[in-house]
């Protein structure tokens, strides 16, 4: 007898090798000497799986890579633990540089590998071959210059056919087209949302998409439109750390919900402890377990 | 009969993979959407070995290559046609990100790998086994963390012993303990020397190595102080260009003569007219011919 699926797949397309550079400050036109330099795999997507491998989930990371910065990546990946299952292009795999001095982060993001239509064609025959063991999909970030603006609308079709519910998480035109193909989540953060829709309201963002769309705002918490209803729920206070990857740990939140036919209030309540659990972790893709635990009872009692 | 020696072997112990980030303006703080990325093998001593090679001369690039940035910077020097025999290390070949906007450059550079004594000693041997093969050598740039800092001054002796001239260009440590082996020919800039021995003069310079020292100092050009003589040579004129890779130029005409035995005016003629040469082109490593041509007779009718 067939095993039933359960593996969270989420989709990384245009993963990126983040490099962080400490300096002391950075002064336009001088040369600094970096003292040590911290790689890492990264990617919305990659987040989300490193967020439910961390909370014992079952989770398989697929993508695009390639070229020696691409065999980098999953070398790190790899070392991680997190389970993948790349489908490697021609291109080399972008780097992004994050130059920290004593006031804040100044970064540099090489544009992504140009990805020729075969290889975007053998993703999705190998995305297709993933869906079977899928329990949901998670379709995070940017796509690299190549492929159709619609790559997003393709996948989520494919899944949705198969029964698989989507999370998508991403922006621009990417975001809109993929609205259109009906994701059982789309989790955009409020900049993003406004980016594609100027004062948008229930009505507008309901014409765009069959499913339901939760909308991260930072400090002021989540707010779900559903087909048929709204929720909201927010952080009891603003939590202190790195608000990077508070995101994607929600998306992760949210993909196990929609596996586990988490019902909506309890639902956001997850949401909202993660994301604030990873803002109190300093790594993104990362989070802090004992503000999980107890952001779970607080935003509980407050959603 | 064996063949005679003529390779012109040249040392990078500290190579990089150089990239290049056009941005229109940098911002700190903020975050630069990269349009392209150059990515170029890089190095003072690799800037000699191309200079040698688009010569015509017989050179072997050697030194130290390691991880999977090792493997880039030596798949695009073989890109370039230039032969190369590099000892492979554990730790990764370092980065240097130069940001370039309308005004000029800001660099960041990555330290180097540190490297084992082991491997250290590796090279070493694989070195002495050069040595049979060269006419002279070049030992060019900073030294990588976990090497003596007397490498240079180890390396010297091993070719002078073998009767194989040495060429040496670093700065700081290195540059001292490099003098003390009496290399044929050291070539620090002016402020590279300044830095060593403040207000330096020749006797104080004669003291420091039994060899010669050509002293670049950019427009007001090359000062040669052999053990019994001293000679100036300058361009006609300040040449428009990156002056960036000048200095490998002049390293690269110095190894040149050094095998040749040109006497010294002449020498320092053909330094002066390469490096002004390398600055009438935009690449490091690169110079341009027609100038090289016309330096010859004008810095000649000059010196």
């Amino acid at each position: 007898m067939r095993r039933k699926p359960d593996m969270i797949v989420t989709v990384t397309l245009n993963p990126a090798l983040d490099l962080t550079y400490p300096v002391d400050a950075l002064v336009p036109h001088h040369t600094h000497r970096v003292s040590a330099v911290s790689q890492r795999a990264g990617g919305k997507g990659l987040n989300v799986a490193r967020v439910l491998h961390a909370l014992g989930e079952p989770v398989l990371a697929t993508g695009l890579l390639g070229g020696p910065t691409g065999s980098v990546v999953a070398g790190l990946l790899d070392a991680e633990g997190v389970p993948a299952s790349f489908s490697r292009i021609t291109g080399d795999t972008r780097r992004t540089v994050a130059v920290v001095d004593r006031e804040d982060a100044t970064g540099f993001w090489e544009p992504g590998p140009v990805v020729p239509a075969a290889e975007w064609s053998r993703f999705v025959d190998h995305f297709r071959d993933l869906i079977g063991r899928a329990s949901v999909v998670t379709l995070c970030g940017s796509l690299p210059p190549g492929l159709p603006i619609d790559a997003y609308g393709v996948l989520t079709r494919a899944a949705t056919e198969a029964g698989v519910p989507v999370l998508l998480d991403t922006s621009g035109p990417a975001l809109r087209e993929g609205l259109a193909a009906g994701p059982a989540v789309t989790k955009p953060n409020a900049s993003e949302l406004s980016a594609l829709l100027p004062n948008w309201d229930v009505g507008a963002l309901r014409a765009l998409t069959n499913g339901a769309v939760v909308v991260t705002d930072g400090v002021a918490g989540l707010r779900a439109i559903t087909p048929d209803a709204e929720f909201r729920c927010a952080p009891p206070g603003p939590v202190a750390g790195n608000p990077t990857g508070a995101g994607d740990a929600c998306a992760a939140a949210l993909a196990r919900g929609l596996r586990d036919r988490t019902a909506w209030p309890p639902l956001l309540v997850d949401a909202v402890a993660l994301g604030a659990a990873a803002v109190a972790s300093p790594v993104a893709g990362a989070f802090d377990p004992a503000v999980y635990q107890q952001m779970l009872v607080s935003a509980g009692a407050g959603c």
